[in-house]
């Protein structure tokens, strides 16, 4: 038995010795390019990939590829540049592997050789604008998504170069480029951080292609003592130490990047942008390290952020742009066909992936994506499914989260996560309405344009700060016009709202509730959102219930950020309509203009709009003092960096404890090839709050012919908890959170 | 040989007699029928239109017609009701002849009784916003409406009715209403305008129906005296009468509505609502009346009027906004159904309509329609082609016109017609600019909803007379902050521009050009465009010459209306950035925020936008004093009617002579998915304007290899003409009224 035993031990070691020896090893393998090479032309979709990523690479072998001397911000020339060189060369390795013309290793050889003659000469890149700043770029973190793809290409073509080459590009380039991104950035290397993903994945990668363990050790478990001081921030103003954590290295990334949901606290964007490198270093400790089971790692933690992240899309495959996010970004990146390529790869029971790939339209250029265009091709694919979800934000799961409550072409996103970091918005409990052609009720996203040289070098803008990130530029509460935790990451990083209710069992009545009770001293927010399909209504309903309670009386702004454009408030509305101010003077508010504003003498607003040829009504019940302002965005903005974005605030002063309530009503379509508006007014006639205390809200809602009573405990979510209350005389008793009573008019 | 010709004309006459007696006899034939009936369910593209148009009625004859006591103005109940109606009764009474099931034609027949039983109660329609009430309509116009759909309800059933069913209906319902449209509203029906064709189709359609010859003589000819005040104007103000024209009726709006070219003066968005009663009421007319030989009438107008309109679109099918248009309506719209297939049916020689039908995706549900659907069964279908295109104005096609200079994606649209009556906007010279996805430079269109209630019951808005029909809505010049010929239609039908220049034979250079002298007094304005293609650019360029001479000194305005955000200028602005006030007090200044306003001292001014991720950089050439205020669309605007559109506006001050010379490049584009910005930065360098006076225009540009000088006669335009200019010690000799000469700069 214990010979046998040593046997086992015997075989493993040669397994992993032979993953170990063999090149390519990283995102490509020997079998792989065998496979590949025995069947190049049958899968269109690889075969189409193929032949174009070889023409590109054909292209640049024949006008030759600049390395220039590292200068320019990004969007600049030197910074896009190298960028492109990095891809073209990943790619150029591969084209070479799956060919096996020496003219591609021979040309990415050329390119290696001018870097590494170059390295030794460079010191920091001379733009002072990162923490921690690169040598090929501006922020070590491009530096590190240069060394990712590079290391893809010298490992395959490791065993075309000669002992002599491979002495001097490691010598001159590699190692102290590995060394540059660790031991001499450990701010950048040894964070909890998207960054550091980037860096411990750069330099496990490069490790692994070189055969170098010790830098494989600092990329699995981080620098043994990085010095930082706990109280440096990044530019994006997070912290660079976590408070009580003390790991690091690429390992601790997969420990605390993401909650046990798959969910990366700044956003999808960032998650999108984060999964890359957990991916790619991933799938090649996979082909090296099979025993470290890398993709089975806490959970297949990989597996959950992967679906986690095809989730949290709009209609059009677009990321929903919470927190600092550019708008467009969509699955159909290559970060994420990266993620659904491998993902299946590794484990092809995930049917689904094959949905989201072949609606990718596009594959990896590894085996991976071969197998991926293979069954593509024999299988009947599918649509893609999108439902319901909640995903528990946090280490442990239990830092709030997000929601999506889906029904009939509506994506409701409710945000009640954690900061996110550096990159996180000060919007507690905001919201965002999407329905199948795009924002409904949207989020502004960065103040940016990535990449753009043109405004700012294409980094964030001022206005990022100033506007994008405070309260008031999104759809939720704000006291006294001041932002969450006074906007300022170090406060709000110390405490995150918490879930009060999901449920999604019946698409026909969703709802999602949390609270957040430190955004603002002795304030307590407890937002609810209710889905409710009816066959009254042309389309579901959303119900927007928001509980306010203070010791002392305040001034609440909830802002709508409408997308589209007014067709009619039934409010009074006074502006000085040939002059404009902003609404505030800080946090945001001197960024919008006031347009009007509005007041009102009956019990509900109404402010209908059209959206992209849909017609919707916003109903909200009013106090006699309240006031309706609307606003655009724009105001103190020098250089154009807002859109101009309209806005409609509900301001309630004076007040002490206050709800909220809104309906929203997708009631009507619009041609303008046949001009006829269909149910272009909505059908609800009343909206009123029957009962409210700090245990219960109930409110009614009626049509012409029916009345809707909503009753909602808001103390206690059990579902078998049993509920009484007296309303207007009448009785009712039932059972869990949430109910709605139908009944019909009398006549 | 008499005896013969006796024969011939007996036939004739028994032809045309014969003709006139079967029903159905208007938009659809017994020969029509039973063609269709026989092959019902052979070509998919009818068989669904039939099977969809049945299911709809069948619905309506479930739940039943209202037919309400006329009440509401456009987009409320009764109007929208009386609307679906008329509609519905011409299609219910094709599915009637098509099945030759009882039950439509029974449906058809209550409903009509119905109206007969209300008509004669009826009084003028309670809302007094027209000057032509109608009686179950605001207008007379859309009373005119609900005529030419019921007559050929009315025709589809005529035969299934009893004699005393049909003395009833036209002696209640039809003759009264016609007389309505018709003597008694002698100011809609005696005009050249299309509120007259839709009279006198409405009248001559019912006429044809009924057999009634008194009327149709009226429809085709005119009330003889009308006594019809020369002075008087309608709700546009249009004049109801136009000086000279003393002719009326169906005949003379064929005369007098089209150009030679099948323009019409109002623009393709009211061609597009005018050509429908043109049509089909010269349909019914070509199966009763083919002697008449009306589609060759005027050497085929009609023809050339479809042809014309179809070319008035842009990427996506829609029609060029240009003066009172609502966007988004579209060649797939009813009438341009209508239109295409029944010029088709017509002369099938014309092969390019069937790939016009085959993008619309709909037939009409009668002979043509089922013919057309037939060809593109059978047949191999190619896209529609569009070209650069000239189009004259006025009826001989001399006063003035529209072009559309077309390459490689670009539409540039010159508008140089005239007035266009009532709806015409004051834009003289103005242009727009289109690319695949849609605008980059735009034309604002009507400040309207059509038929949204909400908006003003979906009227014209007061700010499309105050602001979308002013010049400085527009993208051309605007001398003193006035508008061309004072925004008074009156002054503006006096004069309209010249033709100087159209070439687009080659297509790499394509030139049209036109002068204006009577938009302001003693002001001379000539404008040209030219679309240049060379291989230093990645897309054609477009340069914009516009020469301005006069005899003081004025302040000059050349805005333009740009689609998307502003990157980046090279100007240095000013701005209150904490308040906005409009840029002047009146003529449409005072419904623009003035956001900045830049001053350069180089002179040559870059003007760089992204319009849906296209980079976009617009050059000027500048005086010192010249200011570019940006600006932005919705001040003095109570209602929020207008949408908040940027703008920026070349002013010049204090001078009398001018040239403004833009150069518009389209160079990059920007991915949100990728986040590569490619060419994000315009390349030309410098652009100089060498010669300037009454005569010649040179100018030249440069990029950072090549050198352009633009040679330009502005007095003649003769292709053979010689010209001579030195220039900075250069002798330059060319033939024609435009030459570029392109040169690599000197090492």
């Amino acid at each position: 038995m214990k010979r046998f035993s040593m046997i086992i031990l015997y075989l493993l070691l040669s397994f992993t010795m032979l993953y170990g020896q063999e090149h390519p090893r990283l995102s490509l393998t020997l079998d792989g390019v065998k496979t590949i090479q025995a069947g190049l032309d049958n899968y269109p979709l690889f075969y189409e990939e193929y032949v174009k990523a070889k023409q590109e690479v054909d292209q640049a072998i024949q006008t030759g590829l600049d390395v220039p001397r590292p200068k320019d911000m990004a969007g600049g020339y030197t910074h896009e540049q190298h960028k492109r060189n990095y891809k073209l060369l990943q790619i150029a390795g591969n084209i070479y592997q799956i060919s096996g013309e020496d003219k591609y290793a021979e040309f990415v050889k050329k390119i290696l050789v001018e870097y590494a003659d170059m390295y030794p000469s460079l010191g920091l890149h001379p733009a002072k604008k990162s923490y921690a700043r690169g040598k090929l770029f501006w922020q070590c973190l491009n530096d590190a998504n240069w060394m990712v793809f590079v290391s893809q290409a010298y490992d395959c073509i490791y065993d075309y170069l000669s002992e002599k080459d491979r002495k001097h590009l490691e010598n001159n380039l590699f190692v102290p480029f590995a060394n540059f991104l660790s031991e001499e950035n450990p701010k950048f290397f040894n964070r909890i951080h998207n960054h550091s993903t980037w860096a411990n994945a750069a330099v496990g990668m490069m490790a692994l292609a070189m055969g170098n363990d010790t830098l494989l050790q600092k990329a699995l478990y981080g620098l043994k003592d990085d010095g930082i001081d706990p109280s440096e921030v990044d530019n994006d103003g997070g912290y660079i130490k976590q408070a009580g954590l003390r790991k690091a290295g690429f390992l601790a990334q997969l420990d605390y990047s993401f909650s046990p949901d798959g969910y990366f606290s700044e956003g999808p964007y960032y998650q999108r942008y984060a999964i890359f490198p957990f991916l790619i270093f991933s799938y090649a400790l996979h082909n090296t390290k099979p025993d470290l089971e890398i993709f089975k790692y806490r959970e297949s933690i990989l597996k959950k952020a992967t679906h986690s992240l095809l989730q949290l899309t709009n209609h059009q495959g677009e990321f929903f742009p919470i927190n600092d996010a550019q708008k467009g970004m969509a699955f159909t990146t290559y970060e994420l066909v990266t993620a659904v390529d491998l993902m299946y790869w590794v484990d092809d029971s995930q049917t689904e992936l094959l949905s989201w790939a072949a609606s990718q339209g596009s594959v990896l250029l590894n085996e991976a994506g071969f197998y991926v265009a293979q069954k593509i091709t024999e299988q009947e694919i599918t649509a893609p499914v999108k439902k319901s979800i909640l995903l528990g934000d946090g280490v442990d799961g239990k830092e709030g989260g997000i929601s999506i409550l889906r029904t009939k072409g509506i994506d409701l996103l409710f945000k009640f996560s954690a900061q996110g970091m550096g990159h996180g918005h000060f919007d507690r409990l905001s919201y965002s309405l999407y329905n199948e052609t795009g924002e409904v009720i949207q989020d502004y996203g960065a103040v940016r344009w990535v990449n753009v040289d043109q405004k700012g070098g294409g980094r964030y803008l001022p206005e990022n700060k100033t506007f994008g990130k405070q309260s008031i530029a999104h759809n939720t509460l704000v006291v006294d016009e001041g932002s969450h935790y006074e906007a300022t990451v170090k406060k709000a990083e110390k405490a995150h709202p918490n879930l009060y209710l999901f449920d999604a069992a019946n698409e026909d009545l969703q709802v999602i509730s949390a609270i957040e009770n430190n955004a603002y001293p002795a304030v307590s927010m407890h937002r609810t959102f209710i889905v409710f399909e009816d066959e009254a209504f042309t389309n579901p309903l959303l119900i927007d219930l928001f509980v306010v309670a203070a010791d002392t009386p305040h001034t609440y702004d909830l802002p709508n950020w409408y997308s589209g454009h007014m067709m009619q408030s039934n409010g009074d509305c006074k502006g000085n309509f040939s002059s404009l101010v902003p609404i505030g003077k800080a946090n945001g508010y001197q960024h919008i203009w006031e347009i009007a504003n509005c007041t009102i003498e009956k019990d509900m607003h109404t402010f209908n709009w059209l959206n992209k040829n849909r017609f919707y009504t916003k109903y909200a019940i009013t106090s006699p003092k309240d006031q309706f302002i609307m606003g655009r965005a724009g105001a103190n903005d020098p250089n154009q960096n807002l859109r101009a974005d309209p806005v409609i605030i509900h301001r309630k002063t004076e007040q002490t404890d206050a709800v909220f309530l809104n309906l929203i009503e997708a009631h009507g379509v619009y041609s303008p090839i046949t001009e006829v508006p269909t149910q272009p007014y909505g059908t609800i006639e009343s909206l009123h709050l029957d009962y409210a205390d700090g245990n219960y809200t109930s409110f009614h809602f009626t049509t012409a012919t029916h009345h809707w009573q909503v009753l909602f405990s808001l103390k206690n979510n059990q579902a078998t908890a049993k509920h009484q209350l007296n309303i207007n005389q009448m009785d009712y008793v039932w059972t869990g959170p949430l109910k709605i009573i139908k009944t019909k008019h009398k006549k």
